[in-house]
């Protein structure tokens, strides 16, 4: 085996050009073998592999900065970086993350998780060298999809001025996870095409070479100002922003990229590359549906098919099916999604309903400030989004959406914690971030019911309105609770006395839990489905008192700005006589790992909480 | 007068063409007579006089939706639609915004104050229109300043797939609010350029018609797709994005300016017209000075000079000083400002260490990725930025600098409340949002010379930091009290016993005067400036249980998320035997008005304070 050679950063140089192909096939198998075991990013990684190759040929990994956009396609870098045999625990406990992580090697400058930074951070990073006098190479590998997020282009706006080199690899797969959307994906897909690209790069030249005096005429053209190259070059639009264009190159071709890399590092100031890859390149199945081998499950190789399959619906499952019944029903739901369609599940309802979804690519600011415009005109726009990648429209929720008190929807998926794709992606901070927005809700099912009677509930109200959700295995207990949702108001399952349970989403499930370990242990407890986080149910809390001494709040969010501080708050401003337990997220980063082991780590499993309580009740109560 | 005869929407329809010159004069004067008094956005609002007049001309503003972008240029367009007689209480308490506000007026159909949002709202009415099957036109005004923000490339991006009108009206004045920076701001500088646009326009079709054959020879260039119209038109980077391009055209030509609005009215699609202006036009000392004239106080209009002289420095001016004095001494020291040079106080840094500064454009989401990128490689970052403008870069500041816990120090002006700008400028959240990030440290001066010892130390501080301070004038007062910095340690000014008030930034002045008051009461208190909001000094708030029963937590920032909540919930989990009273500011969004007047109107008054205290020890102590 070749890839046996490769043990630390830059061995891969010490290869014969012969052998680079067969590197390429051997990780290639690597990358399938592993994955299909661990789970992981398949399709993103199986598409850069002749890029990363070509990269580590021309750069050296250990000074050069390579900065990966997103970071999920860093797998082959990570092999090549001596982290090929860590790949056994590849986004477990313990074991590497599934993105570029500082902390784990010098090969990774800089951490990568969300979308369309890498080219901001590079320009960081190459002022930096300017400013010190070191000297590097900045890489930035960044995907025709992050290209559709606004900070890649105010990067690229800022790039211009930079004197010295900074390349920028656009690895061009016409993708982002779902289909790629937008005026720059049309552009680029026109400069893909052969005929154009020959189109302006031969057609103009032989159209004219087949005048008399055409040569003559070239000459002058080129002369009048860089009409010409207006003419020639395929990049026009990067060269209008003040980068030099560079491509298009096959991205699976070694040679070709080894060789348009080095011109590239020729180039004084900023030069765009364009390849053009395929995502899940050399595995059939995962060329054939990259999206299903994105972030895939682990699989059987020969069929392509998950290993384990899923008998209950997830969250996403029940969204989907619910956004599809109401389609039918009320004709002015439209459905909005940053590039995920797949992820939060409006596949279908884009399928029915075309002209009613909105797919603005990976825009999470524009995708919210639209929805808000379309909500000022009387229609019913639902934001499908992942908690973690809500962040990022912030300012426009607050600004847009909320001080107009716009009736939009957002339906947050994977909110609490999220396993394996770790701090980045942690779900953790919506309630403490849209908990401050004045005319927001908040709300949180406790199981699939409620998040389709939640759904319709709050498409009904005429307010901004939040449904958090988390990953995985929607809940099908409690299932004879379905009080009416009222706005405000809570859910009284069990009432008993002493200690009452008060907890949201996916922690009613671990709070009747920890309601049973109490009663084993003889004690009683009041179970209360929160229902909302915002505004909180003042009423209920109040009447509390009565029969309880303490009031405990389990919440999968950090603690500062959550609902266990918001009750706390009133808690206190009532003088109620109430002990209240707030048991929430630390504020903290949650590293990869199963979700279990996150719980385990923050406290927040049944047997934890449970010994929480006693302890508590032990010296207090 | 003409502008006597314009008293509700469409009235300038009435008018002879020969007297629209006349108007757009009067509306001049009018714009300098009244903001000269009242203070208020000079140089924006005179650059579009004759703008908004062609829109008004073109366009039907009950029915049509004309959005301004930032929308502190929308005087004329308020003048234009019934709220002339309002102008002498603009952006005063209960008077009109500065701002496009739709409570105010049906001619207003989307809020805007922030940057970069109109062409993702206008985009929205846009696809509302086509779903809804109404009929209106929709404008989106937006300056090149404004175009250097992502958020407006991610609509751009979207505008392509819209199949009805859209227009986006550029307002080219080479300027944000400092002059523009950036690849597309050279682009269109570019455009403008009479010889460049000529150049392409003729020079190349002289050139070639100039040879035998030419005439043929252009035939045969349009035939190779469209590599022509690269040749001929100057937009081709709107053109690659799906946006058809028409201009550039002179914003201060009304004729001109109608003939090409009712020329891109007939296109099917998006369709940009761009207007080149010049912002203060028609008052020289704007003309000249426009950045003094963007938020302008009142001044004289002979002199142009501001009506009251500050004889006292504000928290900018404290910045400003201090960095500059700390640029001399800490060579790694750099400066970042999202188009804000002169706002944020960042000029003098500028002017004297220009390789060290780093004005990104309306780009704050860069710009913090940027920062974070820079410190990474052991520069000392300092990103001076407005408190809601910050908002902008909430996950920038999550993902890219706390993660990695990078030492990025922001330094947030206009944090607190903001008076005349109002609900989209208020600085009342960043305690909020800020404070829920792991890694985060906030601190807030008492005074100017406190602003001065923390920027010190926060460069000195391995971390990222926020520093946030209001607008307005330093507090020169307790100057005695100066306690070295310590991490995470409040500083005690007065000790003494039974109510402790804990009080950090803006809020430790009032606190100090709530003091005196309590003293003639015959009460005695306890002055904690507390320095960081983040982390809590649990130590010091262990031991005020001793010789206290009342801590009273004052702050300049929204409740939920506050430290009022973080102090609650440290008291109940220690179960320290103490009230908290918290007073911080409702979950609201609040108007525009003086300071003053929001405070009261929000109860943070002395005497307000005072009188919640007294009430509640009266009860309760």
């Amino acid at each position: 085996m070749i890839l046996d050679r490769i043990s630390s950063a830059n061995d891969v140089k010490k290869l014969e050009k012969d052998e680079i192909p067969v590197l390429c096939s051997e990780i290639r198998d690597f990358l399938i073998r592993h994955i299909s075991e661990t789970g992981g990013h398949l399709a993103s990684n199986l598409g850069v592999v002749e890029l990363t190759v070509a990269m580590h040929l021309c750069f050296d990994p250990t000074k050069d900065r390579l900065i990966w956009d997103v970071g999920h396609q860093s797998y082959t870098h990570k092999i090549l970086t001596g982290r090929k045999d860590a790949f056994d625990r590849l986004r477990k406990e313990g074991g590497i993350s599934g993105f570029p992580k500082s902390e784990e090697s010098i090969c990774d400058p800089f951490n990568t998780g969300h979308s369309s930074t890498s080219i901001s951070a590079g320009l960081g990073l190459a002022a930096a060298r300017e400013l010190t006098g070191e000297d590097y190479a900045v890489v930035s590998v960044i995907g025709d999809g992050a290209l559709t997020g606004g900070m890649a282009y105010e990067a690229m706006n800022n790039a211009s001025k930079l004197k010295q080199n900074f390349i920028i690899v656009l690895n061009d797969n016409k993708m982002s996870i779902s289909e790629n959307v937008g005026g720059v994906s049309t552009y680029l897909s026109g400069i893909r095409t052969a005929a154009f690209y020959r189109g302006l790069k031969n057609g103009v030249k032989e159209s004219l070479g087949s005048f008399p005096h055409g040569e003559k005429i070239i000459e002058s053209i080129s002369r009048t100002k860089n009409s010409i190259k207006q003419v020639l070059i395929p990049g026009m639009y990067f060269e209008n922003m003040g980068i030099i264009y560079l491509g298009p190159v096959d991205g699976h071709d070694v040679q070709a990229l080894t060789k348009i890399l080095r011109e590239a590092r020729k180039v004084d100031g900023p030069v765009l590359v364009h390849a053009v890859t395929k995502k899940g390149k050399g595995y059939l199945p995962a060329e054939r549906h990259p999206e299903r081998f994105h972030g895939a499950e682990p699989f059987d190789i020969s069929t392509g098919l998950p290993k384990e399959h899923r008998t209950k619906p997830n969250y996403t499952d029940i969204f989907s099916t619910v956004m599809r019944k109401l389609g039918d029903r009320e004709e002015k739901l439209v459905a909005i999604t940053a590039a995920m369609a797949e992820g939060t599940g409006l596949k279908r309802f884009r399928n029915l309903f075309p002209e009613r979804f909105f797919d603005v690519g990976i825009a999470e600011g524009h995708a919210v400030t639209f929805a808000a415009a379309l909500a000022s005109r009387g229609l019913k726009p639902v934001v499908a989004v992942y908690s973690s990648f809500l962040q990022r429209a912030y300012d426009q929720i607050l600004h847009d959406v909320c001080i107009q008190s716009l009736p939009v929807v957002f339906c947050i998926d994977r909110a609490g914690l999220v396993g394996s794709d770790g701090e980045t992606h942690q779900g953790i901070f919506d309630i403490s971030y849209l908990g401050s927005i004045p005319n927001m809700t908040l709300m949180a099912p406790k199981n699939k019911w409620e998040l389709s009677d939640m759904m319709k509930f709050a498409l009904a109200l005429e307010k901004p309105v939040a449904i958090r959700y988390p990953k995985g295995e929607a809940w099908d207990g409690l299932k004879e609770y379905r009080a009416k949702l009222a706005y405000g108001k809570s859910e009284v399952i069990f009432e008993e006395k002493d200690i009452a349970l008060f907890a949201y989403g996916s922690m009613v499930k671990t709070a009747a839990a920890v309601r049973e370990g109490l009663i084993e242990k003889g004690r009683t407890a009041t179970l209360i489905n929160a229902r909302f986080a915002k505004p909180l149910d003042k009423d209920l809390l109040r009447s509390l008192e009565k029969n309880h001494s303490l009031l405990v709040v389990l919440e999968e969010n950090v603690r500062s700005g959550g609902l266990g501080e918001q009750v706390e708050d009133f808690v206190l401003e009532e003088g109620l006589k109430l002990h209240v337990l707030s048991i929430a997220l630390p504020d903290a980063y949650i590293e990869h790992g199963s979700v279990q082991e996150q719980k385990e780590k923050t406290g927040l499993t049944t047997d934890q909480i449970l010994k929480r309580i006693l302890d508590f009740t032990g010296k207090d109560a």
